[in-house]
């Protein structure tokens, strides 16, 4: 079995456009997955870049700033942080009518980012003559404590506040204030959120019942933890979603592995492998090539509306179908990694600009999802043998414990969330 | 209206022993008040002198210890601390018939002396089959982080993780241990508490409804906070309870205050009052003599009990009516004073044992309750010049703040624990 670390560290990424279709279309593909979490940075960037100039004509907020602890928990004397919220108030029919608020549970990464991609809260507020909140996430976008990223990032004493707890917390209090400041007490609180912002969601449900009337938690892993579910689920359903399109798809796929090993190995294998995938470095490892891969599939599963979106890409309506068309359909000759290329290619450059692809080379920056994946939120996924079209991949939490502690310092606690969260049926 | 501080501190302390009894015969009597929270530190002295001989025979149970960390809700590197518990598994008929598991939330003492006077959890047990565990809180009795209570409540920094939140942590990491342990997984938890730990108890259900499946809090205000419930509550109660024995009694307390203030003003006052209520040392100032007959009052009626108990305190049963008998009982040409000093005996003396009064004279002395009060446990309470039997007082925020960020360097959270726990009922 090759030793690759196929699920070492996972980021998230929310599907939450549409999310009553996406609830209802695929049973649960919960998480992102994605073994170096760079791509959450690259797409924080991305909305960051949104961010500097106008919402788009069809959000109408305001961003504002709520002064947080960064340790509700406790007394020590730490500093404050800004947490940014957006708000609308335009469609809210007030206190007296009771107008429900609509707040989104923020995720891993820029909020506007989230809120322009969650079209569901905004159609449906004026219906409810909603108030509608997205509040940051701690420790991402512009939400960070200690006056900057680098700072907050420095190490483990800085991130040590990044939780799901303390997230939850920040949002009670934001809640608390904001009933205050618009004399809005007796509103009711509706709480929306996907991935993990879904789970925050539901545990904030279960944890502030006085606070949330209700929650819809889309896509939200709450029960990827422990035992709870078989580790194979998350790949699994990956792959499940690429068989149902096409069984020899799904087969190129999971032969490609082997082929991208082999040719690495031979003479002047990285420079092929190079040319083949029209990277714009040359590829140091063939891991760099697989984890490149496995994320475009994953997150395509994440994705895979039956219309066209814009939410991590730019991508067609039910975009494994336009994978498996390219991939199945190349002219008798075709190479599987010819094959693996047009179908990936879907995924990186479904507009043609790109000319050349960047596989991020530095997977050991830290990131805000890698260390909750270090801490609290650790997620036993495997791949199976038999099942996925991923590499083989069975889930060993010694190695994961050793490399949270290598590069944090940090020792996860993996049964924490089930203890306080819960998760666990009784039989 | 004398600037008497008459709750700026309080200390809690429970009345357990036959629960049911007291919630039948009393409504709502909840929270020791008490504004120097030396007796907390009195009474748990007394406990420990007990820990260190057997367990009385009617209650047996193991002592161990489990190491938790210090903060559940960040991942900064601290120190673990051993959390002393005391278990039962003499009545337990095991997991394979589902016995359940009695967990008493520890308050804010040495657990021995809950467990010993919480006999209404001993009683039941056999009759359900229970495990029974008493599990120290954090910060109190032998449970101190920091290797020694002077290290832990040195300062506002190591005293910073003395709070509601991390407790109730201790006890759900701690029950998914015992659960482990026991390979109980299945057995049900109900919890048990009283006054402090009460609320912890109804606290812990609502935030760890996964970890058990009922609670009985007992005497518990967790409506204490903000604008709940009107700030005179707690001492129109306590006056009640003695109004209800004889409003004479009632009138001869409330006079009282007056003949000790003007007393003390005159030549020789403090020594004649000093001479009056038989103390040790001289009396500094009257407000010393005000503090320990108010908490005698206090402590009177929450250990009010039809029966002889020795909770706080060796009383009689019906305690109050007694205090009461005393003070109306005096040959006529008594003076109020007199009265009041036959009065409080009834409380400090009922053994007769004690040859002179010491009032404790470290009133700045750090105690746990003492900086819970100053951080989280911030309850508004007021006695009224109409309805009460003590000097009057209003609550005053700003002065309370003023005193805590003097004493602990700590700026309380008024708004904290309803926001966390909620407690306002929607109109």
């Amino acid at each position: 079995m090759e030793e690759h670390r196929l699920s070492l560290r996972m980021s998230t990424l929310v599907f939450t456009l549409s999310i009553i279709i996406i609830v209802l279309s695929y049973p649960a593909q919960p998480l992102a997955l994605n073994h170096s979490p760079k791509f959450l940075g690259k797409f924080a960037a991305t909305a960051r870049t949104h961010s500097n100039s106008e919402p788009p004509p069809q959000f109408h907020y305001e961003k504002r700033y709520f002064q947080q602890r960064l340790d509700h928990f406790s007394f020590s004397e730490l500093p404050t942080f800004p947490q940014r919220y957006l708000i609308s108030t335009e469609h809210w029919v007030g206190p007296h009518r009771l107008g429900p608020i609509f707040f989104y549970c923020g995720n891993e990464g820029d909020i506007e980012w989230f809120a322009q991609n969650t079209g569901f809260v905004w159609e449906i507020a004026p219906r409810f003559g909603a108030m509608v909140v997205f509040p940051e996430h701690r420790y991402y976008g512009e939400s960070v404590p200690y006056g900057s990223a680098e700072e907050a990032y420095k190490n483990a004493t800085t991130l040590s506040y990044l939780t799901a707890e303390q997230a939850l917390a920040d949002f009670s209090v934001l809640i608390t204030y904001l009933k205050h400041n618009y004399s809005a007490k007796d509103c009711p609180v509706v709480l929306f959120g996907g991935s993990y912002g879904g789970m925050l969601a539901a545990w904030m449900r279960l944890k502030y019942p006085h606070i949330a009337v209700g929650a819809l938690a889309s896509s939200a892993p709450i029960l990827q933890f422990e035992d709870i579910v078989p580790p194979e689920t998350f790949y699994d359903l990956v792959s499940n979603a690429f068989k149902r399109e096409s069984f020899t798809c799904f087969n190129y796929i999971k032969q490609s592995w082997n082929e991208i090993a082999s040719t690495g190995q031979t003479n002047n294998g990285l420079e092929l492998l190079t040319k083949t995938f029209n990277l714009c470095q040359k590829l140091k490892r063939t891991k760099d090539l697989y984890d490149w891969a496995e994320a475009a599939y994953s997150y395509l599963a994440m994705v895979n509306y039956p219309y066209p979106a814009e939410f991590m890409m730019t991508l067609p309506e039910h975009p494994i179908r336009e994978v498996c068309r390219r991939i199945d359909g190349g002219p008798a000759g075709t190479s599987i990694l010819e094959r693996i290329y047009e179908g990936v290619n879907v995924y990186y450059n479904y507009t043609g600009e790109a000319k050349c692809f960047e596989l991020d080379d530095d997977p050991h920056g830290m990131s805000g999802w890698e260390w909750q994946a270090c801490t609290e939120m650790v997620m036993p996924m495997s791949s199976s043998q038999e099942s996925s079209m991923f590499p083989p991949y069975e889930y060993n939490y010694t190695s994961i414990q050793a490399e949270c502690l290598k590069k944090f310092g940090v020792k996860p606690r993996p049964r924490w969330i089930t203890t306080e969260f819960g998760g666990h049926v009784r039989e």
